[in-house]
């Protein structure tokens, strides 16, 4: 009866026949009959009370009873007077997602998702599954599984110079995340946010949509230049001091400082994106940022996407003490939490030891497949690209000799290898062009063909 | 060396002992000291050459080279000019949870946790974990896991009456990330957003922090009054059409009709909040007002929070199709995607029928317990609180008698229950007031209990 209202062919204001006799016309009993009114009723369908008779509902607008809309169809039409979304609605663009496409040598961001211990990660989640207490089903802190917030900041203490308490952790669904809310939390629409050139577009995107005016700043060999008019009036400065993103350079001690001073100054905020920092195969790991900071003008972010695997969607920020209450506000109305099983499960795994030792073995991996990687370019690309000698990260780069960027590219994914121009990365065009170079999620023979084959397109491409 | 000079022991420009004497005072090979010079050089802290000598970098900052700050303290200052915020960063404030307080007797929003399948849900991961492939690993579409997406519209066509295909779906962190992708979607600061009055505060929290201007719209028995005049310049109109929170009403047919017609001419937004919609004890569900949209205008999300587990934070919104894309966008930028791993387990205790079943055997619990709570209130609370007759969700509400709502809530604490003045979800004050009595958490014993300490605390409060 629901649906030949909707459907139109009971019409507003028709009689339905009496309860008595749709009984004995179903073959139900009267009692069920009433009971189907009554609902019916409740929902505003019918009218009228039984003994007085009763109707469809006189106020039902006609149009949209006959609106015929199809189950599993992609049948709704945009509004005739179009979508009207939010300013951030309209700025919002997509930051697309290469690995989905079938891996190709050379793709960059890529770790060696194969050599990740993937039985162990099971024994371990099969473990906490078992023994999971009831409060683990319910929410936790905004800021994250207290544990973990502690084996992590135990971690980045010891590991990159960081100081913090764990309070000071909290866990979120990675980078993007971490970007997303800094910069809700600390810039308007229309005020200026500074990054590097060239420099992460994850980044870029989340401060357009945001409405941020993004300024690019050039660098050197010391990392991003200290240009203050470039900075004057800027809310958050985006860097990768620990190794630039793409081009691995290193921020110097002086450039450290000297931004530390002007944050302290203006007032700003300076988003430090640690990224695969882990990865360092030659000296110590330099030290955060973070570390140098006495005050709090640092948020310090990571990720374990690339050590672990990124479909897990967990990493970390750390904030200054007197904002922790105000990170804690922003991820309570966005989103409560960060998945607490898969919480407990990276628990174990970093306090366990698993995390060091999978990391060490990873590093040797990597610092082989680089040095495979510099010799193979050596013998057979000189001339052509001169890779660069980044001893860090999960990718490289190379100085292109007179061959333009865009071409070299689109030569070398004719013959099946991925590189990407580092102008694709930046604002402007930079001279001498540069080709960005994974090498962390390929064995020594693609390497080897991946070189081959790249020299035959650059040769082409020349 | 590193740490002597950020603390000020080894001053700007002082020269460093030579390679060769550092060697042998601490019994190191000289390739390691000038390993290790380099190094500090790279990173700035140094200058010179060997041979001519290397001296501590003449440009540090001296300030901030004696600042001292401890690790492992909350050591970081406030900046002196005090902490600017954006005003996004002001608006927000914690939505706190309940969650983590020992639960109490009629505590609203609470399912019955202990009574979740934990040791088949541990089984599916484990199952999951075993036979997982590389591909898993890596990231997903932003909009979730492709056969997670076909379950979900498949269980929202056949048991919410929704109208959708696969792609419509999105798989978000549960019913916060879901508002909170609306808002920013389609407000921008200063617009308006109306919501039922009371209403979730959860939503409300959102819209306050983005910087809507929220009109509160009363109800009546069909739900929230269709009231023009408020509508009037809405961007975006929350509702609980299935089961109003926190008063159970279901929103009629016509006023259905009329919010629809109403934001097609205003090309607004309605974002419809279906929760708990699955626990209705009597009749049969009351389909979905996303089913009845044909113009588009309809955002239908849902959490699997209740009827799973919360820390899950798992949950949908299923958009128009014009709108996939956006969500895809402001997704992939604020967070990838929900993790993946979680996402294949919960598609298959859907397909598997496991979510079913639970949900069956839940419905019979809950049916039970609210029965018991109706029988207990009916023989001790006349005359102190009349229980309404809502068949559907986790809690009920009940009219005080006279009874102050605030003095009511104070009194059963002192007892040991705890029940919610509806007042806390409004804005102004309703009378008659009432109270929100959560029932599915809590045993046959447990809620003859709670009635029996209510009623001495609603006498004493009398």
């Amino acid at each position: 009866m629901r649906n030949q209202i909707l459907k139109g062919r009971l019409r507003p204001g028709v009689r339905l026949p009496a309860t008595r006799d749709l009984a004995s016309q179903y073959d139900f009993s009267r009692g069920t009959i009433v009971r189907a009114f009554e609902e019916l009723k409740s929902e505003g369908y019918i009218e009228g009370s039984t003994g007085s008779g009763t109707y469809v509902r006189r106020v039902l607008p006609d149009e949209l009873l006959q609106a015929k809309q199809e189950a599993g169809t992609w049948a709704a039409p945009v509004p005739k007077n179009g979508r009207r979304l939010s300013d951030y609605g309209r700025r919002a663009t997509l930051f697309s997602n290469s690995d989905n496409r079938p891996s190709r040598t050379f793709r960059a961001n890529l770790p060696a998702h194969d050599l990740f211990p993937m039985g162990l990660w099971a024994q371990i989640a099969s473990r906490r599954l078992r023994r999971i207490s009831t409060s683990h089903l319910l929410v936790c802190d905004a800021m994250g599984y207290a544990p973990l917030r502690g084996a992590v900041a135990d971690y980045l203490t010891a590991s990159r110079g960081v100081k913090c308490v764990p309070e000071q952790v909290a866990i979120v669904a990675g980078m993007q995340e971490a970007l997303d809310l800094a910069t809700r939390l600390f810039v308007n629409p229309g005020e200026r946010v500074c990054m590097e050139n060239p420099g992460y577009p994850g980044a870029a995107n989340v401060f357009n949509a945001v409405g941020a005016k993004v300024v690019r700043i050039s660098l050197d060999e010391e990392g991003m230049r200290f240009d203050e008019r470039r900075l004057e009036g800027a809310r958050l400065v985006y860097v990768t001091p620990g190794h630039q993103f793409p081009l691995g350079i290193t921020m110097s001690l002086p450039r450290r400082l000297q931004l530390l001073e002007w944050a302290r100054r203006a007032g700003a905020i300076l988003f430090e994106d640690d990224y695969d920092s882990e990865y360092r195969y030659f000296g110590r790991p330099v030290p955060a940022l973070q570390g140098l900071d006495p005050y709090g003008v640092v948020l310090f972010a990571g990720s374990f996407s690339k050590v672990l695997f990124p479909s897990l969607r967990l990493g970390y920020i750390v904030v200054p003490p007197d904002l922790v209450e105000r990170f804690t506000a922003i991820i309570s109305i966005t989103r409560r939490h960060a998945p607490l099983l898969d919480q407990t499960v990276l628990c174990d795994f970093l306090t366990e030891g698993h995390f060091g030792r999978h990391l060490r073995r990873m590093r040797d991996v990597y610092a082989e497949r680089l040095s495979i990687l510099s010799e193979e370019a050596n013998l057979r690309l000189t001339g052509l690209l001169e890779v660069s000698d980044v001893q860090a990260g999960l990718q490289t780069t190379g100085w292109l000799c007179g061959i333009d960027a865009e071409s070299a590219a689109a030569a070398a994914a004719k013959r099946g290898v991925e590189v990407t121009p580092v102008d694709r990365y930046s604002q402007g065009r930079v001279v001498p062009q540069r080709l960005q170079l994974g090498f962390a999620a390929f064995d020594e023979r693609e390497i080897r063909r991946g070189v081959r084959e790249l020299a035959i397109a650059l040769e082409g491409a020349r």
